[in-house]
């Protein structure tokens, strides 16, 4: 019906795996160029080459469509560096950050999702949940701090991490002041240091 | 012609500067109600009780409206407090940004200028100014820490006033996590730390 099948040369998996990839990606493209507003499940079925029936069964709305994406990026997104001392590590999370929040598509996606969830419930609620994630997966390199004695113990691992994004995604937000390694390494070299402190315990 | 003159009465400044205010009132209470997506000059005018031509007339557009808004709320805003200590003092800040971004009304406000920069260049412009007033306002008492000896000499006050806000709307807009004084008080108590340290130098 959709007439985007062709199942006599996919294997099932193969093909839904593709269908969500290629609608995922025109979801991210239209939100990098467009923002939230001009969002519609029609023209992203369009984009993506994809049946408009497929599209509205699958993902049924935008935010559904969005909650989608940010669970995909958050499956993506890159696993953490071990470089064996605490600064170290969450300097490699900072330029991370960075990368991704400068790069022109990337960066434009993140703005784009971020203001959605302000006003949209379950695109918030997806949206802290790509943030939490993201907070787990590097949380366990201040276990490490902790564990070698780099920072006091009862210091609270994922107030670390989210010290160290946050300068970097209040600039992006507040100001436009270019987001360069120099403010990625300041915001690891900070976390360390008040977290050396005792601050996050 | 607009039907909302009564110049027997009042002084033209007087009458000038309650037009503003009425108009901007109704500018944030739509914001924070309805965000930025719904804004428009003629449902603004009906609210304000102020002639349509006349918000055309001064305000042109939208984004004309909420950039005054904002300078309005930079005009509005409260003053820094001195403590004589940076823990005290940005401990003073970090707890005004708090109970500016918990209160329901400013909260959603802040929220909504804020997704509206991410997609309109000249309310970006008109939000970085905002902060940028907001930081030169509590600049001055870093550069007092570094004169008492606090603070290492070649502090950047701008950068430390930033630490201080960066983790409170990184909490407000990507975690669903309350916004609790404890946040606040934390977040002035990492960016002495981090300060001391001489990260921001």
């Amino acid at each position: 019906m959709d007439g985007d099948a062709d199942p006599g040369t996919v294997r099932p998996g193969g093909r839904t795996a593709r269908v969500r990839a290629a609608v995922l990606r025109a979801t991210g493209d239209t939100l990098a160029e467009q923002g939230f507003a001009h969002l519609d499940l029609a023209d992203i079925a369009r984009r993506a080459e994809v049946g408009k029936t497929t599209v509205y069964r699958r993902w049924g709305t935008v935010t559904g469509l969005v909650a989608d994406l940010l669970t995909d990026m958050a499956e993506q997104s890159l696993p953490r560096t071990e470089t064996g001392s605490l600064l170290g590590d969450l300097t490699a999370n900072a330029r991370l950050v960075r990368r991704t929040l400068t790069d022109p598509r990337q960066g434009a996606l993140f703005k784009a999702v971020i203001a959605a969830a302000t006003c949209d419930p379950r695109t918030a609620e997806a949206l802290h949940r790509f943030y939490e994630l993201r907070i787990q997966e590097w949380a366990p390199c201040v276990q490490q701090a902790i564990d070698r004695g780099e920072v006091p113990e009862g210091t609270d691992p994922h107030e670390v991490i989210r010290a160290v994004s946050a300068p970097l995604y209040y600039r992006l937000l507040t100001s436009g002041i270019p987001l360069d390694e120099a403010a990625a390494d300041r915001a690891a070299e900070a976390a360390v240091a008040a977290a050396r402190a005792g601050a996050y315990a």
